[in-house]
């Protein structure tokens, strides 16, 4: 990665930063700032990408040894009449690239962008898709986004995630403490119908319970049932085995 | 978007400015640090995000009106066992969401991200693929990259670009040129083979040239031929017709 001209030291912190975030080691830069880049480098957690910064006198040195140099911009057109390509489909070019030489992507200044002499290195310019009501983004954050952007997993699902669902055999026996609490509690009639029970069937269901969870709440049901049955008839005081979460 | 217990007012304008650039408006902040909300709605160019931010007491009522509720951090697991999901695949899920309901995007402050009490509100959490070495990411910058996740076109081609090649014609005329210059030079020997010619005819075919090209090229290779040939044989000195770029 290219930063030329840049002129806030924040925006180099930042932006190496997001390099070692996403695992991309070489930042160089062309005439930065020179405030900026010594500010950047002693900066508390300067990262191992700002000590290994190279620092070119021109953008010509910083891509001699690149076989594909892509310019970024916020603009749409230039006058210089460079393809400019949205990011989601630079990205791909520039991971196909990859496979057969270094490719330079280059960041102008806050203010400006790249200049003309900058551009003129470039095959082609990668504009990241804003809006166009406010098409001028951090440097930063724009660095950050492409290079996510070509790290990102198309195929990424849920990997590590696996769900257990409660079984069905788990679903019905809180169906039945369930239908039992709701008959004790007044809500369904002691001689409520199967049609009634059904509709119970189907509500707990739709929970799309975890196996995990069918314990805890055939617990609280438990309880909850053993409590209204107490109030109706206190001598059966016998308490359920606790179910505790 | 909901800002939790955000410290830094640039972190603060950073997260108005990226969702400004990707057309979200509501921000909400719960909780933030009074001097950062202030510092960060007086800034120069303080969007028109910022002037609209609602600020909450509580999680629960900056989320009271949405139906999912994404949680983002850093870390892969977590004790309270939420799902983890990769920004690429969450993003999906998000964005189908979005069809039925309003999604609130949580983000934690930029010391210990979401407390436990915010995570308890969150349906499950989010990751951005980082690497091991270096999982933290600035807030602005994460900001940034989940909202550009959200509205990028996974379709995005090559929309306006319309590269015009060159026509056989014209490519033919550039390789005939091409030889003759190089015969008057001396490269090629005055009786080259139909098989070197043919090898030219290759070479420059290889260029994949765009119309817009052809005629330049061929303007210069008509220029060098003329000056090789009035060297050559100095009386002939009538010029071609400009062909300046």
């Amino acid at each position: 990665m290219v930063l030329v001209s840049t002129r806030n030291p924040l925006n180099l912190g930042a932006a190496a930063r997001a390099m070692s975030n996403f695992g991309l080691l070489q930042l160089r830069v062309v005439n930065p700032y020179a405030v900026a880049f010594r500010e950047a480098r002693s900066a508390v957690g300067a990262s191992a990408v700002l000590a290994n910064t190279e620092e070119y006198g021109s953008v010509a040195e910083a891509v001699a040894d690149c076989a594909l140099v892509v310019g970024t911009t916020a603009v749409r057109t230039r006058e210089l009449q460079h393809p400019v390509r949205r990011l989601e489909y630079g990205a791909r070019l520039i991971r196909k690239a990859l496979g057969s030489g270094r490719v330079a992507l280059l960041f102008g200044s806050e203010k400006v962008g790249l200049s003309n002499q900058a551009l003129s290195h470039c095959h082609w310019l990668m504009r990241i898709p804003t809006c166009e009501g406010n098409i001028s983004m951090n440097l930063g954050q724009s660095v950050a986004v492409c290079l996510y952007e070509l790290v990102r997993d198309a195929k990424a699902t849920r990997p590590l995630e696996k769900l257990k669902p409660a079984t069905g055999a788990e679903v019905e026996r809180i169906t039945g403490v369930l239908v039992d609490a709701l008959r004790a509690s007044g809500y369904l009639n002691p001689g409520a119908s199967a049609a009634t029970e059904k509709k119970m069937r189907r509500l707990v269901r739709r929970f799309r319970l975890e196996a995990r969870d069918a314990e805890v709440w055939l617990g609280m049901l438990r309880q909850i049932l053993w409590k209204l049955r107490s109030v109706e008839n206190p001598s059966d005081s016998e308490k359920p085995r606790s179910r505790g979460v």
